[in-house]
């Protein structure tokens, strides 16, 4: 039988905020907005957006995703970072080892980040359904091959992640999909 | 024997550019001033700077590399091109089939480009002497492994370029080098 398809997913830089976070930003007891749901159930880009800032550079109106989390995470291509000036570790979701920090501006208030930015460890999210058809399991490392004919890459070591909540979909940053010359909803190809 | 090391030269935006074109941004029958030497004989990065600018965007000082050539040519990573609102084929540098034009400016006057705005095809230079060691041959193409413990990426489809005037060095642009985590000076290493 033919594998499932696994789509590709570029994320733009984004953030993920907390609750603390966001009642500074929007004001107190402040509810995120969905404008779009995303390729993970439960997950959605809001119609709040806010400015990151550091002494070398600004990017204005960048998108929270929600829902809300217990630790805000900047999630920026390494393109970006050196826009910001900002040297920023490739880290999982979650992992803010010798990760910075910056300047958060939002209509109500700011807020100085001491850490959380991070630049995105490419990862596929599948089901475990998903992973017995690949024959994988749940925080092993495969090669994926994504692009087009003339950009096509390899990407070796990449973080499978598997849960019954997860949508079948290989997330990568905007360096990595143009390096490749993907765009979301491209395929990717397991292929060690 | 061990094979000669190939280094790795990340290319940032920058532009090639003829006498004609010069002459306008600059004034006439003005040279160019070299500012540093790059990896292949006879190129360099030079003084001057120009701004790219599109209905979209734009970029600020961008560098000319010397010396001056037939046909102007901006080279810019995806990235950049999505930045300023181009949509830039991948290109070998010198083909400009499909490839949009943008204005640049400099101390003198304007330039409106037709065409010759790409994103640079990576590729290896190579002696007739690297590449006997290898085992490939001029327009060959390779895969070519290179990159961090976080990021390894196998670049399928590289070209090779044999001359005896060039020297050991592959050539990707910035979205590609930060795809992988790779900086100026790193190594790649042919895997097939």
């Amino acid at each position: 039988m033919a594998k499932p398809k696994i789509t590709v997913g570029i994320s733009a830089r984004h953030l993920h905020i907390s609750q603390e976070h966001l009642d500074i930003l929007f004001g107190k007891g402040h509810q995120l907005h969905p404008f779009k749901d995303l390729g993970q159930p439960g997950q959605y880009a809001c119609e709040e957006r806010v400015d990151l800032v550091t002494e070398k550079g600004s990017f204005k109106q960048v998108r929270i995703l929600g829902p809300v989390r217990p630790n805000t995470q900047v999630e920026l291509a390494l393109t970006d970072a050196m826009k910001l000036g900002l040297k920023v570790p490739v880290r999982d979701s979650g992992d803010h080892r010798d990760a910075p920090g910056l300047t958060l501006v939002g209509p109500k208030g700011e807020v100085k980040l001491g850490t959380g930015v991070i630049a995105a460890c490419r990862h596929i999210h599948m089901t475990p359904a998903d992973a017995a058809e690949f024959g994988v399991k749940d925080k092993q490392f495969v090669s994926v091959k994504i692009g087009d004919a003339e950009r096509c890459l390899i990407f070796d070591k990449v973080l499978v992640r598997v849960h019954e909540n997860f949508a079948l979909e290989m997330h990568v940053d905007t360096d990595e999909g143009n390096a490749c010359g993907a765009k979301t909803g491209d395929f990717a190809e397991i292929v060690g």
